[in-house]
Order: structure tokens, then sequence, then C-alpha cells
């Protein structure tokens, strides 16, 4: 397949790209950079350092990979160009991760509210215009968010998507239907794919396009086979409170002793998914598109759910660290179980990487490796989701300097 | 009250502005005048001639009218200026009319749909933002749709906004529930409203804003009290293919002579206002805010439903216009029932005004006036929905010459 890669250059899209590439479909990587344009506006780094795009695309070459190409373009500003792109290509798939992709990002600041809104409903909705206007048949893979559902139904198994109800009416008449997961975001950029939502609902009925939104968990891990053939390959590792992901900061906190940052009392239950089965669930994705006229696609990209306190707990046990509970910067519910249905992608074949698979101390022996590139500074998430919150103190943890990096993380049971 | 009224020149905006001026309070009308460079790009322009805005303005004042103040400003591209505007002026409640609102001219071309979510989108997102920044206390009450809703759902009445659901879990487990009502929407303008839901559904959420969402029918009617009482105060009347309303063009090209444009074959029913209805719903929304923390207020501002060959039928009836069916330009179910709840506007007070009202000769009136001013050729819709009708035979009739004016229109029973 010809696959266009939207995003490529990000945690997500630059692993995925090469795991497309190497099991031999013709890659085209579109990004505008801007992931790397947030870092220096937050003063943000990945933990792991990552080399520019050319180096990435000679060295991957070099080594004997199937040449990837880039196209420098901004999806959300530049129409005319993507619209050129895709009748020049023609490509056979897209994937889509091209937008502002941290919830605390995208609550800092009314710019950066605007910024997520304008950026991702413009990048997903010029996509599905120049599909149509292009007449390409590309099947669209959008990555999506577990945040859609918001924290679920109360013991109610969150099924993938669609969700079956009986319509009560006035005079007691009820019609069975299956209707999109009724929405409920936690933040403004989880607000923004349930509106990309609403997008592909409506490319699909008028213009019968075929689209795949995967619902993905929290991410964790930072390689998979294909970065780590050579350093320069290596993925980003983000640890800062915008972009750091639960787990891996847990991980990385545990690296550099710094205590663990629990929000509030950890009681969020979460969808978790390793990045090498993000790629795989891609691949499998790409492998089996809708048919023309068939409703969006949607399945959960996740493989297990985990409290935040336990993970915290489990990191802290295996490795000495601390757990400080710090206010939560979030506007959510204090405690929420989550279950979650993932049977589509176990039906086509996913075997999932569960936080037992031995992972997690490749994550520490990562962020142990690269933690003099460590700013513990940039830990604490000082977003705040209300101008309540933005008028208290100070969110948190005073650290005077990095205490002894503890033992390895060891296995988990 | 202190209100701004944005999209205040509209064919909408101005009545109400007037009309709630008439009523003692303060209103800034904000516009970016739009609509009016939108008539010189389709070469369309209003049956009526609307005067300048200054020109209304100041027309208004001279006649008594409580001044009103105009801040030409495009809400969706400058924050800043908006920003400033709220922290000044501190409204006490914000109409929010600014957006892109004909459905066929949304469906026009690449450019149209990116310029309608482009627009839309961003407008509404910018005032929420605007007023959590501003920490302005004001009640914003935002012009919905009854296209949000869809063909509705069969044999059940339309509720208001949301709609009692049972949610039956895998397991067979059912939890009751009310959520936003199903989105369905039929074009790109009407899903940009069922997206603005959920900016709406988000800052009520998160920020506690006061929300009220106006789910409006079309729209019938031209004059209302106050801009009756100047012909520089005329309010537009839109004929054209993408911007005239569906009783409005049949009495129109009744009055011109033009056979009536019903769609295929006319088996839409949909949900209709007159404007003096409209102006009146925004007041009694006013009037009525919700509390801050509750949940977004839906209203439908609509007061009768009728199918569309009915409405040709009568129109023809009374005027002796033949009716012609064209290929509908539209996406949609050729027929469909539709039976919706207004009981929160009755309840607040609202008398309808229906079609036996004796109103639809006066449109016929205003419309035979201004006859001179038509352009015949701008009758049909040639915005089609899809690539397939596009690439078909073109839309509309075909007419040389106008045949002479028909008959007055009576009063239907």
């Amino acid at each position: 397949m010809r696959i266009l890669v939207l995003g490529g250059d990000g945690f997500c899209g630059w692993p995925t790209s090469l795991h497309l590439a190497d099991l031999g479909h013709e890659v085209v990587i579109v990004d505008n950079l801007s992931r790397r344009a947030i870092e220096h506006e937050l003063e943000a780094y990945s933990l792991t350092p990552i080399a520019p795009l050319g180096t990435r695309l000679r060295v991957w070459h070099d080594l004997g990979g199937a040449p990837m190409r880039f196209e420098r373009l901004d999806v959300a500003r530049e129409y005319e160009r993507l619209l050129a792109l895709l009748e020049r290509e023609r490509p056979d798939a897209i994937v889509h991760f091209a937008e502002q992709r941290a919830a605390p990002y995208s609550m800092k600041s009314s710019r950066h509210k605007r910024y997520t809104v304008d950026n991702n409903l413009n990048a997903t909705h010029n996509v599905l215009a120049a599909v149509v206007e292009s007449g390409v048949d590309a099947h669209l893979a959008h990555l999506g968010t577990m945040g859609v559902y918001g924290y679920g139904t109360a013991g109610m198994k969150i099924p993938e998507g669609y969700l079956p109800v009986e319509l009560v009416g006035e005079d007691g008449t009820r019609v069975r239907q299956e209707i999109l997961y009724p929405a409920n975001p936690g933040s403004i950029y989880h607000m923004t794919k349930t509106q990309d939502q609403l997008f592909f609902a409506y490319y699909a009925k008028n213009d019968g396009l075929r689209i795949t939104d995967l619902h993905q968990g929290i991410v964790w891990g930072t390689n998979t086979p294909q970065t780590l053939r050579d350093e320069r390959l290596i993925n980003r590792f983000d640890y800062d409170g915008d972009y750091g992901t639960v787990l891996n900061r847990f991980l990385m906190q545990a690296a550099v002793g710094y205590p663990l940052t629990v929000h509030g009392s950890g009681g969020q239950t979460r969808a978790f998914i390793h990045i090498r089965d993000t790629v795989r669930c891609v691949q499998l994705a790409l492998e089996n598109p809708p048919e023309r006229g068939e409703r969006v696609r949607i399945l959960n990209q996740m493989t297990e759910t985990h409290r935040v306190r336990d993970l915290a707990e489990m990191v802290a046990r295996s490795t000495g660290a601390t757990v400080a509970n710090v206010p939560n910067p979030r506007n959510e519910a204090a405690e929420n179980d989550l279950e979650v249905a993932n049977d589509l992608f176990i039906g086509l074949g996913l075997e999932p990487t569960t936080l037992d698979a031995g992972l997690l101390s490749e994550v520490t022996d990562v962020a142990r490796r690269y933690a003099h590139r460590a700013d513990l500074s940039k830990i604490p998430c000082t977003s705040t989701w209300t101008r309540r919150q933005a008028a208290g103190a100070p969110v948190g943890v005073e650290v005077s300097e990095p205490t002894p990096a503890p033992e390895p993380v060891r296995r988990t049971a």
C-alpha cells in the first residue's frame, strides 16, 4: 500500500511510519514539525535525543529500510498543498495523527485552547475535504482517544464506539437504536476528538468515505523493534507536565529520584497501551478497512485498564521511589471505574503487550540512560482546568535537587 | 440588560437587535458584515433593499429608538478585539448569530465547506474562550438549528435537546440516562451546529458558563414591527438557491411568476417559525437564563411542522402558481415525518405566529413590491451534496423570462 502518515514525526507517528515501512508499504510522512516547535515554546524537550527528521530518514535508509519520503506541510493551514499531494500520490490509506495531542497543553491558556481547537478541527476537516475533492479512494485511519467516552457509565463496559440504547418517547414509545457513545470529554483536547467523530460520521454518510477511528488509551513505552536499530531512530520520550503520560512519567520519575506525581488521590482508572501495540493496531486497522458505504469503524485501541494510584504503588514498590499526592490540575471525578471492550482488535489478532511483559524495565532503562538530559523543573503539571484552580496554590512538588537514582525496576508479577 | 448581538446585521440578527433595543435593552451589534460580502460573491442580493448598517442605526435613532452601537469585528478571526470588547462592555448577555448559516452555501465546494467549518467553529469557540478569559458572567444564547436532530426518529416526537434513553450493556445491564439527542446533520453547515453543541456542553461542565442553545426551524417572513417603521430599517429577503429558505422562496416565486421549485418529491417535513417569533423567542430565552452550573438549556425554536409539497400546493392553490419538481440537490431521505416538542417556549409564554395568521400575504406583498430587483437566474439551487450529483445534469428549472405576476396570495385557512 501507499500510505500517507500525517503527523509522522511524532511520538506515535514516527514508530508507526517505521513499522509500516518495515512491512513493505510505501510510506510518505507528512508533518509540520509542530511538536518540535512546541518543545521550544515549553522549553521542555524529549528525554531521549531525537534526531532531526532528515537524519532519521537517512539512517533508516542506510540501514536497509525501505525509503520513506517526507513532505513538510501544515495539514490545518495548507489545504491546497495537501490536495495536490493527494492528487499526486493517490494513497491507498492515510493515517491521521496530525493533531495537538496533550490535554494539559490544551488547557494552559485561551491561546492554547484556541490553537488546539483551530488546529485539530481544521486538520481533520481538511483531510476529509481533500479526499472528497481529489476523488482518491483512500481509507482514512484516525487516532482518536478513549477520552471521548469520559469516565464511562456506572457499571457498564464501554463498547467500541457505538452504544445500543432504547429511546424512550414521551408517550412511552421505545425504539432500539445504536448511537455514537454519548461524548463526555475531559479537556479541550479531548473535546476536539469528540467533534472529529461528527466530521467522520458526516463524511462517511454523505460521501461514502471509508474511515476508521482508533480510540486509543494512554500510551506507555518508548521504543519499537525498528526505533531500536540505531540511536538516531530513537522515539521521543516526554516526561514534562504537559506532554508526558502518566506511566512513563512515573517510570522516569523513579529513574531520576523524583517523587511520583499522583494527581489528587490517584483514583482515576485509565486505559493503557504499549507503543508496540499502537503500531500493530494501526497495521491491523489498515489491513481491515471498512467497506465503502459502511459506517465509521470504531475500535478501542487499548489493552488493559489500571487505577493511577495502583500504578504509582507498583512503581514505588519495585524502585523504592516515594509517592507524592499533588493537587489534581484536572476538573474530573476523583475516583472512577473503567471497563472497556477491545474485542475488535483481539479478533483481528492483536496479542496485547501488558504491564507484566517485562517492558517496564526497558522504559526505566531508557530514562536512566538519558537522565542527564532531564530538567526536573518541567515535571509538575502547571496547567489548570479552571479559573478557580488557577487562582489557587501552585501545583506540583517542590524538589530542591534530584535524589540518587533508585534500584532498577524489576519485572512485576 | 447590556446585550452583545454577534451577527446583528443579518437576517435574524438585525430584527432581534431592534426588538431588544425596543424593549429598553442596551444593544451592541457585533458583525463583520460577511453576509453582505457573500452577496457580492454570489451576485445574489437581498430582494429587499437593505440599507447600510450605519444608515440603519442612524434612522433607528432618528425615529426615537434607543441608540445601538456597532463594533465591526470578525468573531472567528479577531479574538483579542473580542476579548477587549467583553472586558470593556461586560455584557449581561451575548446573542450569538455569527455563523455562516446556509446549508447549500456550505456544500458549494471544498472552499465553502472549509470556510463554514473554520468560521463557525472558531467563532463559537472564541466566544466561549473569551467569556472564560474575561471572567464576564454573561449568559450566552446561541442560534442552533433543528437540523442537529436530522430526520428525527421513526414515530418519536423530538424532545428539546436531551433524550431519555436506556443504555443496554453487553450483559444486559440497563442504565437510564438523559443524553444529548444523537446528532444526524444533513449538511456541513448543520454539522457545525452539532459540533457547537459539544463546545457548549464542555464549557458549561468545565467552566460553569450559562448557555442557551436555540434549535431553530426554518424561518419565514421578513419584517417585524420594528423593521416596518421605515423602509431603511427593512429586513433582508433571500430568495436565491443558497440563502433563500423554502417558504419565503415559494411565496417570492409565486409573486414573480416562477414555478415553485420543489426539491425531489417534496416529501421532506420541516419545522417552521416566523421571524416575529424568532425575536420573541430570543427575548424569552434572555429573560430566563439557566443557573450557573446548570447544563446547557436547549429549546426548540419552532412553532409548526409542514411537508414541503403541502406548502407548495398551498401556495399554488392560493396564487395560481405552478409547481416544478426539480432534482433534489441534497443527500437526504425523500420522505420523512417530523414531530417536535416546543413546550419550553410555550411554557415561557410564546404565542405562535402560524401560517394561517395572515402573514403569508405580507411576504408576497413584500416580494411583489421588490420584484423588479429579482434576478431569476439566482433561484435554482446549484449546490450539490455529493460528487455523484455534481457530475449529473444541471439542477434547477430553465425559465426564459418571468411570467406575469399572478393574483395576490390570499389568506389560507
